[in-house]
């Protein structure tokens, strides 16, 4: 059964997963890059983006389990990049370059309809206008038996676990103060919505975080 | 110079200090003990409620070190128990029987007046109506040269941060989702109040985090 993942999402120690102000210069608003931090040494991530050395241990077998067994992501329009409103034209193909990190079908979320990209390596950018339901449908069936994982952004994040649509998600808790910008876990009550803390690992650079849903 | 201190104040994993519904059974509010449950079993908790044994390590060196040269604490009023409103009589005492944990002066912050309690074993509760900046200004008289400890709850914490005041803070992020109840860092930007991250430690039973105003 394909699982909807989620995977090295990160928060500071005062709950915010991004800081405010998101432009072209700030991906993840301001502050936002100490939050993610934590994974950036790592040799998966180095590798990824075309780098070499890095880390190896617990944080980077996390970057790296996070790109296992997946067949698709929904990304959030603002997680996709800084624009808002309608796309004023086709140039903005997202914050990754020509070769994105992603090598799958990746469904953007969206209220502005747009053609899809197809990028080199196997990533091609849909743009969904119909929903979150609509999008997981659409993702799931394009991973073909394999999980789909959600990348972001925090409102993203948020509207999925609302609906009680992620399976499994893995968070971390970065030591970094922000001050300010989205949170998380605001208005998301988990145990309501029938999640439980399954697994924490202290790394040396943060604190990891497995929740997943209740066994009845 | 004597210092407002703050020790061992937890929080969940989504931010949570404390449940909802706070009564006579449930001191922390509903689900908040687990909030609070890493330093039930250390030592210095098990000898401050006078019993023996518990685990020693860094969870237990955390709450001993919470009342080393401390001469006076401050509380509010949902700390120091759960009735609302003006004192129907003198009968509520605190949560912690005759001869409580403090052993110091304790200053409750309250609406409502009431006559100072002589406790057993040195602990006197007064009751400050007139603001946080009082009853500060109160605890440092009493404390003589020693350090002030502010003990919460949730709502005290944040009036004490956003004005400044506090100067050196512990709090732990404890392995427990609560879904609902108070935040500490609602409404709460730490970066702008001048406060930055001082320390991070990692025991087996939670995040450690020390945080105090930045150094000019």
């Amino acid at each position: 059964m394909s699982k909807l993942r989620v995977h090295c999402f990160s928060v500071s120690l005062d709950g915010y997963s991004a800081g405010p102000d998101q432009d072209l210069a700030n991906p993840l608003g301001v502050g936002g890059l100490a939050v993610f931090g934590w994974q950036f040494g790592t040799r998966s991530h180095q590798q990824m983006h075309g780098g070499e050395g890095g880390t190896t241990g617990f944080d980077d077998d996390m970057v790296r389990q996070g790109f296992e067994g997946i067949g698709a992501w929904i990304l959030g329009r603002n997680m996709f990049g800084p624009v808002r409103g309608p796309w004023p034209d086709e140039s903005w193909k997202g914050w990754w370059g020509e070769n994105p990190v992603y090598h799958t079908p990746v469904f953007v979320l969206t209220h502005h309809a747009r053609a899809p990209i197809t990028m080199q390596g196997g990533t091609t950018f849909h743009f969904v206008t119909d929903g979150i339901h609509a999008a997981l449908a659409r993702a799931k069936e394009a991973a073909d038996g394999k999980d789909v994982r959600l990348g972001g952004g925090v409102s993203t994040m948020r509207q999925y676990l609302r609906a009680g649509l992620v399976d499994d998600m893995h968070f971390v808790i970065s030591p970094a103060l922000i001050g300010s910008g989205e949170r998380l876990f605001q208005d998301l009550d988990l145990p309501t919505l029938g999640y439980e803390l399954k697994g924490l690992t202290a790394s040396p650079g943060a604190t990891h975080v497995k929740i997943g849903k209740r066994v009845p």
